[in-house]
C-alpha cells in the first residue's frame, strides 16, 4: 500500500474502531497479548535479525540492549496489553452537561482522537505499547518504528493483527509503516488530511525535525534538562537523597536530574556533603565558580568548571552542572531561563518559597521535596504512559489514556433556531 | 524590533504576565477599553487611511463593511473588553489533586499556555478581542493583522499599550508586527522557541498556509461544510424552520448550513415545502437526481442538478445542496464523508436515529433538533470566543478562555524518593 492508502485506510476505520465497546476492546487487547506468546518464536527469530545487524553497524551497547527482545521481555509486553485492558475507558465520559436558557442542552464527551500516529526509535516494546493505548482509546494507531528494528516490529504487528481479524476489527486499527527510508517518515509526517495526532518519541534530533516538519498537529515528548534547587532552608540529608536518586537511580532517562542550583548561604556547607555521596556513583560535577570553590577548587577529582553549554545540556550521563544563586528569585530566573519544561524540583523547609516555586516555575512538573523521577504515568496513577509532553498544548506531563482522547459538543435541542 | 526580539521579549514576560492577580488583568481591561475610547478620533483617522486603501484596490464591498469602523463599533470593541474583564479568571483553578500511595500529593493546575500569536484579516475588531481574551488569561499576545488594515491596528494596540504602560505590565504583554510583508507571516510561524501556540483566524488559504508551514503548534479554526439531516420521522414544521435559519440568519458564517440531506421516503414530501420556504429567501438548491425530481425538475427556478464538487463546497452564500439518502446509515457516512468536522445537527422524532447520530458523527458539535447557527462561544455560555476549532487537539468547537490555558502538576512531597 501507498503511504496515502495506508492512512486512509486508518482514517476510513476511525469511526467503526471509535465505537466498539470497551468488552470488545479488552478481549481484543487480551487476545492480541496471547498471540503475541504464541509467535515468539517468530518475533525472537525477527528481533535475532535486527540484533545482528544492529551489532553488524556498531551499534552502541545500551541501544541493542533497548532493542533485543527475550521470553521475559515478551512476556512483559504481552502483560502491558492485559494492562491497559484493565484501565478504565476513557471513551464516552460525559464531562458537563448544561441547560443554556433557550432550553438546549449542550454537553461536552470524551471521544476518541481518530488516528494517531507514532514516530519512534529501535525499542520494539513500544509498538505493543503503542498499540494498546491507542486501541483501548478507540484510535487507530499507524506506527513507524525504527528501521532497526523493522523485523521485530513487523512480527508484532502481525501477531496483534491477527487478534484484530479474529474480532472483526478493520485493518485501519493497526498499521506498520514498513517503508524505512526516510524519505517515507517525511511523506508520514505530512498526511495532515488523515492522521489527527503525531507523537515523535525518541531523541532530540527525532523531535526537532517532526516539529519542524510535520503539518499533523505534533506533540512534544522528550527532552528533560531537570533542575533540583536546594533552598537556604533545605534539610541537608533530604536535597543529598533527592539528588542522588534522581542523578542515579537511572540515569538515561528524561525525569533524569541534570542540573542543581544551591542557595549561596549553604553552599560552602551543603556541596562538600553532597560531593561525598555522589562521588561514590562517581558523579562528575561541573560547577560555577562559587560551587567549584565549595568542592575544593578544580584539581579536585570529578569537579570541574562549568562552560556556559552546560547549563542548558541534558547529559543522560554522571554528571550534573552546579550553580550557586544568591535568592530564589534568581534560582527561579535560572531555571526558567535554561529548563526543558519538564520536572523541577525544590528542597526547602520554607512555605513562602515552596509556594512561590510552584507557582513560577514554567514546567509540566514542578516538585516540592520529591525527586524528579516520579514524572511517570504508573507513577501518577494514570495506569500506562505514551509518552511525557514537554509541550503547553492538549497535554502536559505524563499522558495517560485521556491524553489519546479529544471531546465533541453534543446537543439536544427541541426545535431551536438563532435569534 | 525584529521578529526573533519581538518574540522573545513576548516570551520573557509570560512569567509575569501569567502571574498577574485577576483584579489587576480586569482593571487593565478596563482601562484599555477608556484608552481606545479616548483615542478614538486618531484610530478613527487610521481606519479611514485603511479604508481609502481598500476602496482604492477595489476591495470587495463585504471586506470594506468588516474593515470600516465607527464610533459605534469602537463602542463595541471597548464593550467586548469590559465584558472579558467581567468573566471569572481561568487561571490557576486546580483540577485534581489526589494522594498517591507514597504519601505524594499530585495536582493539576490550570495555568497559561504563554505566549499567544494571531494571524488574521482585516478585521480591527479582532485585536481588541485577541488580545483581551489572551490578557484575561495570563497570556502574552503577539497580534499580526492583515495589511488592510495596518494603520487601524497599530492605532488601537497603541491605545491598549497606554494602558499596560500604566499599569506597569511588561511590553511584552501585547506586541503588533508591524511588517504587513509575507515574509513576515512566515517568519512568524516558525518562532516555536519563543510562542507556545498559533491560532490562524481567515479564510481556508491563510488556514491551509499556517498548517503547511507553522512549526508553532496550531489550533486549526474554521471552515464549515456544515449539514442538516432530515430524517424519515423528523417534523416537517421544525425541519424547514432550522434549514432556513441555518441557512439565511447569517450568510459568510463558519456554522451557517451548507448541505442538507433528505430520507427518501418523505423527499417527494418534504423538500416543495422545503422549496416554498427558501424561495423567498432566493436559496439556490443543487441536488442529486432525486432531490431535482422532487423539486420539480431541472427547469424549476432556483432548482440546479449538484456536481460531485458541491457536496464538499462550503458556499457561504444562498446556496444549498440537497442529497436524498436511503437510511440514516448512509446519511452518516455522507457526513461524515464532506464534512469539515464543524457543525452537523438531525432533525428527527426518532430517540434511536437522535442517539446513533449524537454517536457516530464526527464533529465538533453534533445537533438534535436545533439550528447549527448555535456554535458559538457565547451561545454556548462561554462568555466570548477567540474562534472554533475544527481539530482534535487541544480544543474542539467554540473556544472561549479555557482554551487559552494550560496545565501543570505541582506535586507536594516530604523527601520521597524513587525506589
Amino acid at each position: 500500500m501507498t503511504m496515502k492508502e495506508i492512512c486512509q485506510q486508518a482514517h476510513d476505520a476511525r469511526i467503526r474502531v471509535g465505537m466498539l465497546t470497551t468488552g470488545v476492546k479488552n478481549d481484543v487487547l487480551c487476545r492480541a497479548a496471547e498471540c503475541i506468546l504464541e509467535d515468539s518464536d517468530a518475533i525472537l527469530a525477527a528481533n535475532g535479525l535486527d540484533v545482528a545487524n544492529g551489532i553488524d553497524k556498531a551499534m552502541p551497547q545500551g541501544l541493542i540492549d533497548r532493542l533485543r527482545l527475550t521470553e521475559v521481555r515478551l512476556e512483559q509486553m504481552a502483560d502491558g496489553l492485559r494492562q491497559v485492558a484493565s484501565l478504565d475507558d476513557p471513551v464516552g465520559e460525559i464531562l458537563s452537561m448544561k441547560k443554556r436558557p433557550n432550553g438546549l442542552y449542550i454537553g461536552k464527551k470524551r471521544v476518541p482522537i481518530g488516528v494517531v500516529g507514532m514516530i519512534y526509535e529501535a525499542r520494539p516494546n513500544v509498538t505493543s505499547d503503542a498499540f494498546g493505548l491507542c486501541f483501548k482509546s478507540g484510535n487507530c494507531a499507524i506506527l513507524k518504528g525504527g528501521s532497526d528494528a523493522i523485523h521485530s516490529n513487523i512480527a508484532i504487528v502481525r501477531a496483534m493483527q491477527r487478534a484484530l481479524t479474529e474480532y472483526q476489527i478493520p485493518d485501519g486499527a493497526l498499521s506498520l509503516i514498513e517503508n524505512t527510508d526516510r524519505s517515507a517518515t517525511e511523506e508520514f509526517m505530512k498526511m495532515n488530511d488523515y492522521v489527527d495526532l503525531l507523537i515523535p518519541r525518541g531523541g532530540a534530533g527525532l523531535i526537532r525535525n517532526v516539529v519542524q516538519n510535520a503539518t499533523i498537529p505534533v506533540i512534544q515528548t522528550g527532552t528533560g534538562n531537570c533542575h533540583v534547587y536546594v533552598d537556604e532552608s533545605a534539610d541537608f540529608e533530604m536535597a543529598i537523597d533527592i539528588i542522588h536518586n534522581a542523578k542515579t537511580q537511572r540515569i538515561g532517562v528524561c525525569n533524569a536530574c541534570e542540573s542543581i542550583v544551591v542557595h549561596r548561604a549553604i553552599a560552602d556547607e551543603f556541596l562538600p556533603k553532597l560531593y561525598r555521596r555522589l562521588s561514590d556513583s562517581q558523579v562528575e560535577l561541573r560547577g560555577d565558580a562559587a560551587a567549584v570553590r565549595a568542592l575544593g577548587g578544580e584539581g579536585t577529582p570529578l569537579v570541574k568548571a562549568a562552560t556556559p553549554e552546560d547549563w542548558g545540556t541534558e547529559y543522560l550521563d554522571y554528571i550534573l552542572s552546579v550553580k550557586v544563586v544568591g535568592s530564589i528569585d534568581e534560582a527561579i530566573e535560572h531555571i526558567n531561563r535554561y529548563n526543558t519544561a519538564h520536572s523541577e524540583a525544590i528542597v526547602t523547609e520554607n512555605y513562602a518559597n515552596a509556594q512561590r516555586f510552584l507557582e513560577e516555575i514554567d514546567a509540566a512538573c514542578v516538585y516540592v521535596n520529591a525527586s524528579t523521577r516520579f514524572s511517570d504515568g504508573n507513577e501518577f496513577g494514570l495506569g500506562a504512559e505514551i509518552g511525557i509532553s514537554t509541550q503547553k498544548l492538549h497535554a502536559r506531563g505524563p499522558m495517560g489514556l485521556e491524553a489519546l482522547t479529544s471531546t465533541k459538543y453534543i446537543i439536544y435541542g427541541n426545535g431551536q433556531i438563532r435569534p
